[in-house]
């Protein structure tokens, strides 16, 4: 009933950043360049380095040899008047191009948010802060394993993991470069790089064998890939360009999920914040400025099914917005593009079941009530079936339905998504109540509606202003890892300070899960708004 | 009459090294690591990263991604004992390589003296601090140019830099190889390298355009390329070797001089040191702990002919050594490789000019004086000629003979030098005499008899022990580049510390160097050795 994965996303945006531009990871300079003479022959390179220091304040510069041999044609050629492009390096600048002045140019960058499913490039004007452009497309590797255990098991073939590797290198370098011709530039002016993805993608991306990330004692190849540069990455922009690979915590939380609490911003807050990553595992982050702690993976099985499935992009006719009419009894629903709906999305879902249970069509076991239901209400081969829109209106000749299962495999995915917040916020002594902000990341987790969620007891009853929905987190921390000058020690210190706990799926977890197995919950005294709209029999929407 | 360059020359040699293992730059260390469990799931390369990091004293160790991908591999083979080779970065060590405990392994270093002529290669044990091998071969450049200048000429053609660069780097790559096998291992366990050559075999090697080098104001691509890899530099070593390429002073004044003050150890010295280098030019420094001054080239034509010539390196059947015996009035002559003579070397040259001025042969203005000479001076086509080897005791068939023109570009060449080294510590106010040591580079030089030169009054009249050989210091200073910890950083601070002057053929250096044009100098108070040698009719050898 979910829409798959459209094979090319694309999203104009103008990300609001705005920094002292001497802070930054990569840099322009122009530096101030005398003319060499028989008085003062310094060497073409070592008179320009020195420029360079001079006009960054001092720094060490380094250059390596293929620009050493273009930097003394270019500086005669343009009369010593040119533009040095610099990176960052541990207590000192490389060099990365020099160009003629007032050649009219771009400092751009590459953030990439390197999905399982998805991937998702956005270019980013480093000067401006500027996005250009963002695109994604379907992971390449599908091709070859759905799943990252698949994945894992191909690459272990002969030629397995080159083959994974170069299928999502052409495919980036691919989008890179036609992103950058869109602009008028070619892929050699892109100065900087930036790559977030969980654990399996980075080792496939960067050529390491993820064969022991599956296997007891679970180990990845490497946590901290650090500072790489384009060239060494097989990445098709400048070759010397600074490739910064967000670490891993462990097999199980990936440099994506670090990029989420860059993103969040919550490892500088004051109060205890919560991130909920919702993919194809539940990913929690939680902490403040002072601790961080993590935990995902082991809860998967439960969360299999439902949430899982919602966890989709959506694409045009698809359902991603269901509203109740008390009044009139009408379900009515929004379809993105405002197309005839053709299936359901994973907000859409959720929105749907709550409305169901405010209307009394679904009871506080997730069952449907016949008596409510009416004649929407239909037996299919033993399976309760309900109609959401009927043929007539619907884009695909038939209705559209929800299944008993369907709303079956729901209730286990909220219960477990609502038994891992509780369990994590319990092992630091705190209670849901007393976090500050509570982060949804993930495309999935932008569209939904946190009143429905909380209506079904999926997310704790917060005042929903402390809800915030952060989109593509990963693509998000990863183009911060390349506007912020200090993002690479950032991100160090936030990898280095998380506490990974591994959600151990014993008996108390599972009375806990048990106990979450209602709309909203066994004990109704952890949702008082729900009572509340429940008498209002809606929203009020 | 001076032999060619052999095509092939070795040398076996050990040269006597010794020092702490841990100040190396280039080193091998046995990491203790724990095998991985569910209590410690660090990462592969995390993991090992901080055991060496820990057995190496604490310092941050980096590791490229080529060497990544096959740490677990090779940790998992060899049940985590492993030993680490890594290099000396700024701050930091660089992991090379990760072999299995025990399996017998060298650590092997490459030292090259990149010679316009002549390059010679010596393979180094760099924990022994041993010479394992050492080779030379003609530069294969020479085929698109003899010179330095019919090079930089070559170079500037469409695609001339890079058949030069190419067809060095293939032989050196090819010799490397050939010596590796020879011992048994391949080229990639050389973990290190150091190249020291003038400034334009640097550039010729690194691909870099020479072009303004010998066009005012005579300025190099680069003078201090730093710490390279041999990945970029091309060289068929371990890719992630370090390579150290020697700094130039200037375009006259390269980094095979800098490499012979390194060799000289003049940097360190308390008393007030020269070193003379006699190739195709005359280049000389002069310094101490304190101060460093260098000056070369200029003088170029008035070397021309004779030391120019000579300075060439010895083959089997080349006389290097002339005595003379005043009772019998013989000239003796020795052979490299006690073979019948074919032709005379340098050293050769100046040892029997010296011997035929004390016998009276030759006077004071370098002209054969016939009376003494008899029979042996002959009149040939107007020239005087001097029979030094008769035919019937030559290895040609025909008579070995040195003419008047031979001698008078000998005695250009000698005053040149003289006028040079008077002028040199004249601009620092010393006079010679206050010279604690006087290094001679150069293959050339290691042949010279001071004695002989002393009296050609081609060099001051010092106390012989204060003459000091040191044949090829820029293969010298290469192979200590390789063997102390902290020679890039010295190397660095000779070259910033050299104050380099371009020498002035004005009148002044014009009148010095006439009066430099007799044997030993129109001033004979300046060579009283010479007076007694004369008196003893030879050196009573």
């Amino acid at each position: 009933m979910c829409s798959k994965v459209p094979a090319h996303i694309e999203r104009k945006g103008n990300g609001p950043r705005s920094m002292e531009e001497d802070r930054r990871w990569v840099r322009a300079c122009r530096p101030e360049i005398r003319a060499p003479g028989l008085n003062d022959n310094t060497a073409d390179v070592d008179r320009l380095i020195r420029a360079v220091e001079r006009s960054l304040g001092g720094e060490v510069v380094r250059v390596d040899l293929t620009l050493m041999r273009r930097i003394p044609r270019i500086l005669r050629d343009h009369r010593y008047r040119v533009e040095a492009v610099a990176a960052r390096e541990e207590g000192a600048w490389r060099l990365l191009d020099l160009l003629p002045l007032g050649g009219g140019r771009s400092l751009v960058g590459a953030a990439v948010d390197v999905g399982t499913s998805t991937v998702v490039v956005r270019l980013v004007d480093l000067e401006a802060g500027r996005t250009l452009e963002e695109a994604g497309f379907v992971n390449p590797q599908s091709e070859f394993g759905e799943d990252i255990l698949t994945r894992i098991h191909f690459a272990s073939r002969d030629g397995g993991l080159d083959t994974l590797r170069r299928a999502l290198l052409d495919r980036l370098n691919a989008e890179i470069a036609r992103m950058a011709d869109d602009h008028g530039f070619t892929a050699d002016r892109v100065y900087g790089a930036s790559l977030a993805g969980n654990t399996t993608m980075t080792h496939l991306l960067l050529g390491l064998n993820p064969f022991w990330i599956c296997r007891e004692p679970y180990i990845p190849a490497v946590n901290r890939p650090g500072l790489l540069t384009a060239f060494e990455v097989g990445l098709g922009i400048r070759e010397q360009a600074p490739v910064l690979v967000f670490p891993n915590v462990g097999s199980y939380f990936g440099g994506d999920l670090i990029a989420g609490i860059l993103a969040s911003g919550m490892d500088r807050s004051e109060s205890t914040a919560i991130l909920v990553d919702v993919g194809t595992n539940a990913e929690v982050a939680l902490g403040n400025r002072d601790w961080l702690m993590a935990c995902a993976g082991a809860a998967g099985p439960a969360l299999e099914g439902g949430v899982a499935q919602m966890g989709m992009m959506a694409a045009p006719g698809v359902i991603d917005r269901v509203t109740y009419r008390p009044d009139s009894g009408r379900l009515e629903v929004h379809t993105i593009g405002g197309r005839p709906p053709v299936g359901i999305c994973g907000s859409g879902l959720i929105d749907l079941v709550s409305r169901l249970f405010l209307a009394g069509m679904i009871d506080m076991r997730g069952k449907f009530v016949p008596d409510a239901c009416g004649s929407r209400l239909r037996d299919e081969e033993g399976v309760p079936t309900f109609e959401v829109v009927p043929a007539s209106e619907s884009g695909t000749g038939g209705p559209l339905t929800l299944s008993q299962p369907d709303v079956d495999a729901l209730m286990r995915s909220k219960a477990a998504m609502y038994t891992i917040l509780t369990t994590v916020t319990a092992m630091v002594g705190l209670s849901m109540q007393e976090l500050g902000r509570f982060f949804v990341a993930g495309t999935f987790g932008s569209y939904i509606d946190p009143k429905s969620a909380v209506t079904l007891g999926m997310i704790p009853d917060l005042p929903l202003d402390r809800f915030v929905s952060l989109g593509n987190t990963s693509l998000e921390g990863a183009t911060r890892a390349l506007l912020e000058a200090d993002a690479a020690e950032r991100i160090d210190r936030i990898r280095d300070r998380i506490t990974y706990i591994e959600l151990n799926v014993n008996q108390e977890f599972m009375n806990l899960f048990s106990a979450a197995r209602f709309i909203p919950h066994t004990d109704r005294s952890l949702f008082p708004s729900v009572a509340a709209w429940e008498s209002a029999q809606g929203f009020g929407d």
